[in-house]
Parts: C-alpha cells; structure tokens; sequence
C-alpha cells in the first residue's frame, strides 16, 4: 500500500455517536477540509498529501484545529484562508506556519 | 503544548456532512475506538496516548483501518480484539503488530 507523504487532520468535531457538533465544526472545519481538498487538487498534491476529518482533539479553545503527520506540527485557530499558506509553505515549501503553530 | 507520543486515528466512517456511514462504521469502528479509549485509561496511556475518530481513509475493502503516527504505521481489517494487542505490542512495547499492517 502506499502511504501518503503527509496526512492532514481537520477537526470536524465528529462524534462517534454520528453528530457532528462542537467548536470547530461551528468554526468552518467542514470549510477547512473543503479548501484543502480544493488546494490539493488545484496543485496536483493528490498522490502524496491526504486529508481527513476527525474528531475533537480536546484543545477546543485553541480551534479550529489542524494536524499534519508524520511532521506532527498543530495548528490552531485556523480560518479557511489560512488553508493555501499551509499547502504552499508548509506541505509543497516545508517550512511550517510558525504564525499558526501550537 | 503537549503533543501526545502517540496519536491513533480509527476510521468510523465520519463524513463532512454529519453522516456517519460506511464499511468501517459498519465493522465496528466506533467500538473499536471505544476500546482503544478503555485500554489507554487502563493502561495509565492517557497522557501519552490519544485517539481520534475520523472519516474514510477511501481503503475501505481494508477496512476497518487504523493509523498510527507519527510511526506511520497502517492496519487494516482491525477487529475490536486485536485493539488489546496492539496497545501491549505496538504503543507499550515499541513492536507493530506485523499480521494487521498494510
């Protein structure tokens, strides 16, 4: 099988009771993952970057939150705008978004 | 702020738009997330280890999937009992539990 390069986790605030309920997702972390896969597609990232909707990371008050593995940086108080810096300086650049940064 | 050592990510089928629906929600992720949730509080893991519900990984005929970062480590056909051994083997003991990973 072969593992992407770099995997994006956006909270959604997902339970596993199947709500979808909660901070982040009241923040636009449904936005947030739309405008990754948006970027990914438009940059042609798609072999190597996934990205997945989770659960809360218990860090509510810093959200919206967004993780990327195996570089394990966090993200908080993301905006959808926010979204073409990460890929662009972070995931296609490698510098993360110090700006951004947990 | 404190990243956990270990972060494991268990697919329960957790759409963007609020359904929660598909072959690992159907194979029991969530009780696999439940169980993953008992054995890091019985294990005393808490402050090391945390688990995150997610949505489609798009391997489902793998499913129900588990990822396991930042090890990278990927298993597939996970059932609620393997969760107790790859507690033991992989996050306490440093070992992947070879006969689950992609």
């Amino acid at each position: 099988m072969e593992k992407p390069k770099r995997h994006i986790f956006v909270c959604t605030s997902s339970r596993i009771n199947g709500q979808q309920k909660g901070y982040c997702h009241a923040k636009a972390g449904v936005e947030i993952v739309s405008r990754f896969m948006e970027e990914i597609e438009e940059c042609e990232l798609g072999g190597e970057v996934f990205v997945s909707n989770t659960g809360c990371f218990g860090i509510c008050e810093k959200g919206p939150i967004v993780v990327i593995y195996p570089d394990n940086i966090w993200y908080g108080s993301v905006t959808p705008d926010d979204v073409e810096r990460i890929i662009e300086q972070h995931i296609e650049g490698g510098e993360p978004v110090k700006e951004l940064m947990l």
